[in-house]
């Protein structure tokens, strides 16, 4: 049933361009940092500017590694696919889209007081890109002579895919009413992302499939 | 009847600069967000910029999905050649720099007022991409011993570039008229480009040319 | 004993996401030359601006110089490797999170007047990328199918390894007392790292050892 | 007589990482285009402001066919390398290090009134850069065991390199007479050396001499 597209894209540059823009989204999120304006140039003064930032290296290390477990993720569901569909180019697009504007909610809240709405337009953004590969895993294992290959592992993805989804949502009620609470939920999903258990569950339980999909 | 250039270019580091180059021009496109600068830091006021910034968000998506639509057709382009060509080395290098220029008018329409001269300098930038992408491709399939394998391709993308030259001229002289309307032509035409069929006609119809031309 | 984990990550596009990092990370770092803001747009005061630049410059090389170093340490330590484990995959991503900073530090150093802060907090920066490579290095020879190729540059890497951090720690307190002493310490250091002689004997052991652990 | 250094370092990732340096380099170029800052945000003054800036549109060209060249020289040194010395890593870092600071210049020029100061600026970075490729180029080609490879292509590369490098110390003197005229002087070497015959004389030399040296 792949017949209605006919058009088969092979990896490589595939790959390539995505880990492009994934590496390059990842750097940009520095210049989310800018030397701290501050009214006498002094030693105290900037020590103090420099501790104050805090926050804003805490929004670095939650986007850097939510784009780092996205760049992952991307790399686990292509590594056994062999041609890549028309399709799943275009949700791929745009999904490096919504990726590579990550860099900016990151520089707004960076720059800001934790307001209620930069907090939720950066979780809103976060649950779009979530969004958005949960259509990019849908599309790139619709295809029958690929499903066999991915099927174990997009069966156990789909828990993880949700789960992540639902949490972003949390995260967007949460900012409404507390903009530091959103934020803890999305350092927790990316620290949840990041235990070795998730990956050894998630491509365990694929690996197992495999076998009775030959 | 090559031989009178006499120089091949293997593929793999001409492909992997292209593909920087590309990737890198869309992830500079979020460069052309500024943190609202706000009379009043408040809550309210923020949430209105945030909004306010909606056709900023359609030119990045216009700006983006056409270069990555470009980056396919690059693919396309040398997915079968063995060898590129110093001419074709030399019209991609100044496709490359129309591209990696694009950040600029994209950041000018999103800083003004979709002023006339700006939507007219948009839509000029993207009609030289388009026209310098027709000269890479004359240029890449003038070697008799590659213009086999791309023959077909070559004929049916002709077209669809045609189209895209058509199309981008007509938004310069819609934009003298109304800024707006230039805006969607250039969001038409990247949707446009989009479509699955028109990928299906142009590459379809190169596979079976090929096997006319073996 | 490497069934703990079970994960085997191919090297491929774990390569390419490290090499973008570090090369966009390298490239970033022209972004902290400003064009001199002078009262008068004469030439006396341009001339003398740009020489009197010369601490950014030095500041410039010597990042350049460190995150290449790190880039080539990063490619011994995995070029004999055939999978990454999970394990190493997050040290990799912390790794890359802070060399991705060092953008930050160094515009910070370059835009002020060598305030105590900020080259404590440069030299702090690059002790935790040292320490983050030494985890790394750790992390990535923990797995017993892997420590046989790498075993004897490990051994004499780690006395690398550790000079470089004490070296950064000397520069952070040497920062306390005198801001140009840690600077110093730090261009002495990439220096020193640049030498052929620490890599000489660094992977000429490395291979007199792999002769023992075939 | 390799022997001094023993340190054999494999291309694939030496290339992905200058690759990523080049692309990145180009593309940043970009960055020295700000929104022009009018009195009136007039139509009017938008299309003067756009039209105005022509002098910056040639200096971008100028410097992305000139690191464009560039990177394609690099392709051309190790295309046929199998291994690169750690010498040549160094030199090379050196030379990207050069190469990415090339878009400061670049921005500089742009924005100020072509000052004196400026243009030489500019043309002594592509002096060191032009120097720096030499020095890779000698370098690169003190292995016996490569120099039969590439001698030719190397004997007459010495010619065009010798060439650019008088070339841009032509443009510094020219500069401190007539800022224009240097710029001139770079516009041309970077036109010069788009020329196919340029590539064929180098290359095709390099070819018939390889036949003497098997």
């Amino acid at each position: 049933m792949d017949g209605g597209q006919g058009v088969k894209i092979a990896k490589g540059r595939f790959e390539a361009f995505s880990d492009g823009v994934f590496a390059i989204a990842t750097t940009l999120l520095v210049l989310s940092f800018q030397p701290p304006k501050l009214t006498s140039h002094s030693e105290a003064s900037m020590a103090e500017a420099l501790v104050g930032l805090w926050p804003q290296y805490l929004i670095y290390a939650a986007s850097f590694i939510t784009i780092g477990i996205m760049w992952f993720n991307h790399y686990a569901l292509f590594h056994h696919a062999k041609y890549v569909s028309y399709g799943a180019l275009v949700a791929n697009l745009l999904l490096l889209m919504l990726v590579a504007f990550l860099p900016f909610p990151t520089k707004l809240l960076g720059a800001g007081g934790l307001l209620v709405s930069e907090v939720f337009f950066y979780s809103f953004v976060l649950f779009l890109i979530s969004l958005c590969f949960g259509v990019l895993y849908y599309v790139a294992t619709l295809r029958s002579d690929e499903r066999g290959s991915v099927q174990g592992f997009v069966r156990s993805r789909t828990i993880w895919n949700t789960l992540g989804l639902l949490g972003y949502a949390v995260a967007m009620v949460l900012s409404l009413i507390r903009p530091i609470a959103g934020i803890i939920v999305i350092a927790a999903i990316a620290t949840f992302y990041m235990l070795p258990s998730t990956v050894r569950v998630a491509l365990g339980s694929g690996a197992n499939s495999n076998r009775e999909n030959p």
